[in-house]
C-alpha cells in the first residue's frame, strides 16, 4: 500500500475518532443533538460525517459502543471478590456512576437502536453481574428461586429507571446510588431471609 | 347547530373511534405499523386519518390513552384492602396482565411519546400503588427508608423490563407474573425483615 493511501486512512481514522468523541459529548448533553452539531463539534464537514456514517443510528451506535468500552475498563477495576453483598454494593456504586455520566447518551440509544442491540452492548457488564450472582447463590446469600438472567435484568432496569427519575427531576444523582443499592440488595435476598440493613457495612 | 353538522360530527367521532381502535390493535401486534395500515384497518382513507391526527405521535397518544382508560377500569375491580402483601400481589397480577396485553403498544409509545407524557398516562395506576404502599408502610409491612415515588417507579420498571424480556424471547408470559411479584415483594420489604415466602399465600 502506498504512502498516499496510508495518509488517507490515517485521516479517516482521525475523523471517525473525532466524530465518535463529539457524538458522545453532544448527545451526552442533549440526546437530540443533530448530526450537523456533531460534525461541527468534531471539526469535520457534514460530507465527511456522512462518508463514514450512513445514519444517525450508526453514529449513536458508535458513541454508545465507545461508552461501553470505557465502562468495561472502569468495571475491571472493581473488586468483585469477598462478601457477595459488599461486592454487589461496590458493583452497583461503580456502574451507577457510569450510567449517570452516560444518561443522555442512553436516551439517544434507546430512541435510535433496537432493544436487542442495547442488550448486546450491555453484555460485558451483564456477564460480570451473572458471575457474581452465581457465586452469591452458591454461598446462600442471593435467591435461587428466580433465574440469574432475570436478576441481572432487574438490576439494570432499576438503574435505568433511576436515570429516568433524575431526568424527570424527581431524584438527585447523589441519592440515587443509595436507593439503587438498597432496592437491588432486597430484590436479590432469598425468601425467608432478612433484607440486609444498609448500616451493616453495605 | 343544524342537523347536517350534527351528522358530520357524528361521522367524525365514529372515524376517530375506529382509527384509535385500529391503532391499538395494529400497534398492539406490531409497534411499527404504518398509518396507512391503521387507516385501512379502520376502514377510513388516509386523508380522513390525517384530518383528525396531525402526526403518528398523536395516533399513538390516543391509542395509549384508550388502553390506559381501560386499564384504570380493570384496576378499579381489584380489591386493594386487607393484608398489604396480598393486596400488592393482586395488584401486580392484574396490572401485569394489562401491561402484557399492551406490550407492543407500549413499545410504540416509548418510541413516539416523551417520557413525561408516558409518566402522565401512568398516573392513574401509580396513584393506586401509592395509596397501597402508604398503607403498607403505616402497618409496618413495607419499607419506609425509600420514598414512595421510588418504590412505585421500581414496580413499574420491573413490569416493563419483564415485557422487554418476553420480547427478547428470554421469558414466557405465564412465568412473568410470578417473577414480578416475587421481586417486587422483596424490594418493598423493610431492611431487617424477612422477604415473604411465595407459598405464604402470596
Amino acid at each position: 500500500m502506498g504512502s498516499r493511501s496510508t495518509v488517507k486512512r490515517a485521516d479517516a481514522l482521525r475523523s471517525i475518532d473525532a466524530i465518535v468523541k463529539a457524538a458522545a459529548e453532544c448527545m451526552g448533553e442533549n440526546p437530540e443533538a443533530s448530526l450537523s452539531e456533531i460534525a461541527r463539534a468534531a471539526g469535520v464537514g457534514r460530507v465527511t460525517l456522512y462518508a463514514h456514517f450512513a445514519s444517525r443510528a450508526e453514529v449513536v451506535d458508535a458513541a454508545m459502543s465507545r461508552a461501553v468500552d470505557r465502562s468495561n475498563d472502569a468495571l475491571d477495576a472493581v473488586d468483585l471478590t469477598g462478601d457477595p453483598l459488599l461486592a454487589l454494593a461496590r458493583y452497583v456504586e461503580a456502574s451507577w456512576h457510569l450510567v449517570d455520566q452516560a444518561r443522555a447518551l442512553l436516551v439517544a440509544a434507546q430512541r435510535e437502536l433496537p432493544p436487542g442491540r442495547i442488550r448486546e452492548l450491555h453484555s460485558g457488564p451483564a456477564a460480570r453481574v451473572e458471575t457474581l450472582v452465581a457465586r452469591g447463590r452458591a454461598e446462600g446469600i442471593f435467591r435461587t428461586d428466580l433465574p440469574i438472567a432475570w436478576l441481572v435484568n432487574v438490576l439494570h432496569s432499576i438503574m435505568h429507571s433511576a436515570a429516568d427519575e433524575i431526568r424527570a427531576g424527581r431524584l438527585t444523582s447523589d441519592r440515587a446510588a443509595g436507593h439503587i443499592t438498597a432496592t437491588v440488595l432486597a430484590s436479590f435476598t432469598p425468601p425467608g431471609s432478612p433484607v440486609p440493613e444498609p448500616d451493616a457495612g453495605v
